[in-house]
């Protein structure tokens, strides 16, 4: 099979403005969608590209660090670091330079998200398969060489992460059923939190007829009384049998978030996301226990 | 009292080099002091310096961040600034084109922290008194102006804070012996990993004659009984009476750290510190328990 040489490494701030209201969540009010673009020049004229999301002038501070942290993979062959891939990944990431601005987290988790979807990118392209092809057609050794399971050890060491995928390896035919139907997607841009009450229902009835059966609100507006109305209006116009999902984008603390997380369990959700700060494990806890069976749900910030 | 306004705000990317095998931990092997410098600069001449230590090629990223952050104090007063201190850091941290990359952790967690240490520089030179001087003479409402205690309530709201710092009040006049004794420090240039059991007994026997009573080891070597020796030395150089510190800087995984810690307790250091990543609690939680009293630190990097 040809392996494909990174040439080099680059970077696009790619900056998106949204139509008027899109986009915005209790804490994030602005409207520009942002991605830190890493794009891997192979030799043979190939281009692996992977993003990270931002929203805005940060984005570019996100781009900076791609471009310090991917320095490594300058001039390996794809098949050469997707082989050992967990090992690479945690050397990029233990960088001694950039370390201490994580470890892990913030700008540097999301540079390093940026270069890992780049790379299964190239490694895809170079193969000549779509990514999830190549995924299934590992074998479970594969699929564990590709994990950075360092400080999991006490609840997930290599063997029983291979023993975890190789249990499941004779049922994936089963499961290919996927190909046909598609995977199963939930519409978060009906529910807005800069949007009325009028608009929720006109993107909620397109969504319905455009075969949608998920949805996403944003809570977490100043009164709570609003959550609770635009609340009930996505369940009356989905009904009984679609799925709910509200996003709190951590607008709460703990003893707001219990009050408030009780009267949004009534419309039974699928689950309540980012109640508060994203780090607050325990926090997250306790609002779990408080409305199960009402699942709360980690977001995109935890460390 | 003089109101200097914020007149433009600069930062420098000050980076340097340290002597050979200085600086160096079992993580972060490079050897380079950075500081990511805030400056903001009044209209009559006045400069308030915040830094952030960064260990290196990343130092330009909290910079960039640091000017991102600081915008809106410009034109600001330093009083105005400070007399609600903890809202307008808050809604620093909170710019919607910016939180999206924290929150409050990795590269904005120090760019806010230097942003931070500028400001309180600023204000006391422009009242003409040490920083010290101006905190202690703050009444309690003052004090706790200062502070974002959000996603904090249910552990401590203002009032719990307002009440802790009165009563607390009285007493400030018998810890001013204080300024007479200064505040005890502890040397961590005794024990850099990379210094052979030699020099950490000749950086030992100096530090003891310019009068340290206290002594902080790097631990985390690739052989534990590397370790068990240094810190061997370390308490034999020190005495039974000298106080002594582990550090490990994330090195370990929870079961190694079990182990090695046990080891390391028995040289009955005041704490270990950061055994492991720096966000996992529980983990933090069960060492301090196994080796109590003996206690477990957090480092810098805890979010």
């Amino acid at each position: 099979m040809p392996d494909y040489a990174i040439e080099s490494i680059a970077t696009r701030d790619a900056r998106f403005p949204l139509p008027d209201g899109a986009g915005k969540d209790a804490l994030h009010t602005n409207s520009e969608y942002c991605l830190a673009v890493t794009l891997l020049n192979s030799r043979d004229g190939l281009c692996g590209t992977g993003i990270a999301l931002t929203l805005g002038a940060g984005n570019r501070l996100v781009c900076e660090a791609i471009e310090l942290l991917a320095k490594p993979l300058a001039k390996k062959t794809i098949e050469e670091v997707m082989c050992d891939f967990g090992r690479i990944w945690r050397r990029l990431a233990d960088d001694p330079s950039l370390r201490w601005l994580g470890p892990h987290k913030g700008v540097i988790h999301l540079a390093l998200a940026s270069i890992t979807n780049a790379c299964f990118d190239l490694w895809a392209k170079s193969r000549k398969v779509p990514l999830w092809k190549l995924l299934i057609d590992l074998t479970p050794q594969q699929v564990v060489r590709l994990l950075d399971l360092s400080y999991l050890d006490e609840v997930l060491c290599e063997q029983e992460a291979l023993n975890l995928v190789a249990t499941n390896f004779s049922s994936r035919t089963e499961r290919s059923a996927i190909l046909e139907k598609g995977y199963p997607g939930y519409d978060t841009s009906v529910g807005w939190i800069a949007y009325d009450d009028e608009r929720v229902r006109e993107l909620t009835a397109q969504a319905i007829d455009r075969g949608f059966q998920a949805f996403k609100l944003k809570v977490g507006s100043p009164e709570h009384e609003r959550d609770l109305r635009r609340a009930a209006i996505l369940r009356g116009c989905i009904g009984d049998t679609g799925t709910l999902m509200f996003d709190a984008n951590q607008s709460w603390g703990l003893p707001i978030a219990l009050g408030i997380c009780r009267s949004l369990a009534k419309f039974q959700p699928l689950w309540i996301e980012e109640p508060t700060h994203p780090d607050d494990i325990r926090a997250h806890a306790r609002l779990a226990e408080e409305i199960a069976p009402v699942k709360i749900a980690a977001g995109e910030h935890i460390s």
